[in-house]
């Protein structure tokens, strides 16, 4: 998606070799024009699936799952919860993710009663680095009985190896930005 | 907004007397459809404020804020961050929220690059209850010198005496479903 990989460029900060900052348009401050182009650009690419909702994590994937969403004929979009909120007195599901950044492991949790068996669930994040919290995202559907259809990350950093991993575990996974490594200051996108 | 009221009569469920659950529609699984319908409900109740951006905070605000900057020219979106990300180098401006339900304090903080003080802002979330989100975020756009011109919360505990604190400090407050108070688990509503 080359508006968005331009955005990169002019607006990211790369710190050191592994961190790409993008809180002036995606993840703090929020470009919801951009956002409208990133949902249609999703839609596109999984055109093909009849998908019947949308699970995020909080909180960077929640604004871009809700704009997409418009693009999929308003589909319910659900977002996992990194702590267990007060309010949530019913069963859920659980699964462990790890994040390398901060060296500590939450547990990603969907009550019971949004996640079901004939659910064929797109998976939204804004980063896809590691692959760990798509993975436990996929996790999650899987424990109601319900079907991932695919993987959309806004900005894929493939040289940590969580798209590998995810593809090796049977997922479609479609990122927007794929960075390929980020060297002497510069990103190198993969060419699509 | 009355479809707003009879949502949450029909889906959400009051536990005890203090306290609505909405997760089915508003704050776990979000209705994207019922979202615009917000979006489109905020933007009449402030159309006469010349609204450069939108403050919310993490989690259940964003998709809120995020829907409801289509209606108003797309104006950028920030949240509020209630922990500090590895990657929040950048100075920030910072105020503490107490969380009544939790008993604890967090601080929300924003960067100093997303709040100035050319900013008139329109502050949203999903509760207003005792005020201490939105009072918070009113701290951090007077911090950088910006101007609040409204704060919209979809639905209201007015019986927690928020709205009146705010409005008391001088800030021009507008909820779409005004609870009065829930007794014998009935949820009554403030007549508009």
């Amino acid at each position: 998606m080359e508006i968005l990989k331009a955005r990169i460029v002019s607006d990211g900060m790369e710190i050191g070799t592994e961190i790409v900052k993008v809180d002036s348009f995606l993840n703090h401050q929020l470009d919801i024009g951009l956002f409208l182009e990133i949902g249609k650009e999703i839609k596109r690419r999984f055109s093909d699936c009849a998908i019947n909702k949308i699970l995020t994590i909080e909180a960077s994937g929640i604004a871009i799952a809700a704009i997409t969403a418009l693009y999929f004929d308003n589909v319910p979009v659900v977002f996992a919860k990194k702590t267990q909120p007060s309010t949530m007195t019913d069963e859920f599901y659980g699964a462990p993710i790890k994040s390398f950044t901060k060296g500590t492991v939450s547990v990603a949790r969907v009550s019971k009663k949004y996640l079901h068996k004939d659910d064929r669930v797109l998976i939204i994040d804004d980063f896809l680095a590691h692959g760990e919290a798509a993975g436990g995202l996929c996790k999650l559907v899987e424990q109601a009985g319900g079907t991932v259809l695919g993987i959309a990350a806004v900005i894929e950093k493939e040289f940590q190896g969580g798209s590998q991993r995810l593809r090796e575990a049977g997922y479609r996974v479609d990122s927007l930005a794929v960075i390929e490594k980020i060297e002497n200051g510069k990103i190198h996108f993969k060419t699509e």
